[in-house]
């Protein structure tokens, strides 16, 4: 078994899916947290300027958060059973990418005004119509996941990035009755329940 | 040997990485070009309401552009060997399109001044910084490739994502000796030549 370190922020971010990969697959791994004032000089030794970054044995080191939950996933064998599986389950990884694009949008917005309209409009059109996606995914296949018949990162994609919005607005999972079970389901998948009950609480 | 249709709009844009990766591998498929006018009765029936999608022997849909082009790459070996290689072709693939948003950004702002001053920003900052990282990968492997020693979709991606601003902007790419010598690697891969001669020209 190779010898791995994730470096991130101390928040779930752009981390918490290749976390929530090593739970799922139960692999021990450095979960290395770096403050904002240690940052600046660490900055200048990855390989882009930004976190996460993957340490494989001392050796490998790979940035890009997704290429990273997707290597992890491969190894582990949380990506699909096939080619096509794989590609079902990048999919999927990439629409939840596209969701937490529109949600940083609204984040990074400076003018309180106009981030009140993105949030308004993020809330309103924007998380359904991803939701919808997922959902639609969901109920096309029989088995209660995303991909195939078994637990794969793109589960484990979509609990991530509906975490925020369904804490911060409980009422609106009611009209996606698949996904709450769903969410459920992976909640409740031993090694990420263990994980979950353990997991510190941050904003983000 | 499956059955591809490539569904797109009739520009390069979010299918051209898909198109050179079918092309390097010399693999026949139909490339659909959507007009504006057919778009909206199309759109209804795409899995995301977006372009492109790939279709599988008339019955698998992916939609997704990066998820596409990385599917096609692993059935027609241009990914790599192995998982490692995945994971760098994946985080090249990856820092093409953060590059592509930061162009896109630019692309869909209203404002013409403020156009102007993001322009500015991305040929003078985020362009070279994003090439330096493409140099960086290159020159740090010796075989001249991006990922392994062969032709992979990383190098395809690249090639790809900087096609716009080296026509745009010739002079840049002076800075970049090695980004130069690599991009006339790919152009004079005799599969990649074939496929640029014929290649009808768009803008995007």
């Amino acid at each position: 078994m190779s010898e791995y370190k994730l470096t991130y922020f101390d928040i779930r971010g752009r981390a918490e899916i290749s976390r929530l990969v090593f739970a799922a697959a139960d692999v021990p791994y450095t979960d290395e947290r770096v403050n904002r004032e240690n940052w600046p000089a660490l900055k200048a030794k990855t390989p882009q300027g930004q976190l996460p970054i993957l340490t494989i044995d001392g050796a490998n080191t790979l940035p890009q958060s997704l290429a990273i939950a997707r290597y992890l996933a491969r190894e582990f064998g949380l990506s699909g059973k096939t080619n096509l599986e794989h590609a079902q389950c990048d999919v999927i990884v990439q629409t939840t990418e596209d969701l937490r694009s529109e949600w940083v949008k609204v984040f990074r917005e400076q003018d309180e005004t106009k981030r009140a309209e993105l949030q308004k409009k993020l809330i309103e059109e924007i998380v359904p119509k991803f939701w919808t996606i997922f959902q639609v995914t969901l109920t096309s296949n029989p088995t209660g996941y995303m991909v195939g018949d078994r637990l794969t990162i793109a589960d484990l994609a979509v609990y991530d990035v509906m975490e925020i919005h369904t804490r911060d607005y409980p009422d609106l999972i009611k009209g996606f009755p698949a996904l709450l079970t769903h969410r459920q389901m992976v909640a409740d998948t031993p090694n990420i329940k263990k994980y979950l009950e353990k997991r510190a609480v941050t904003l983000y």
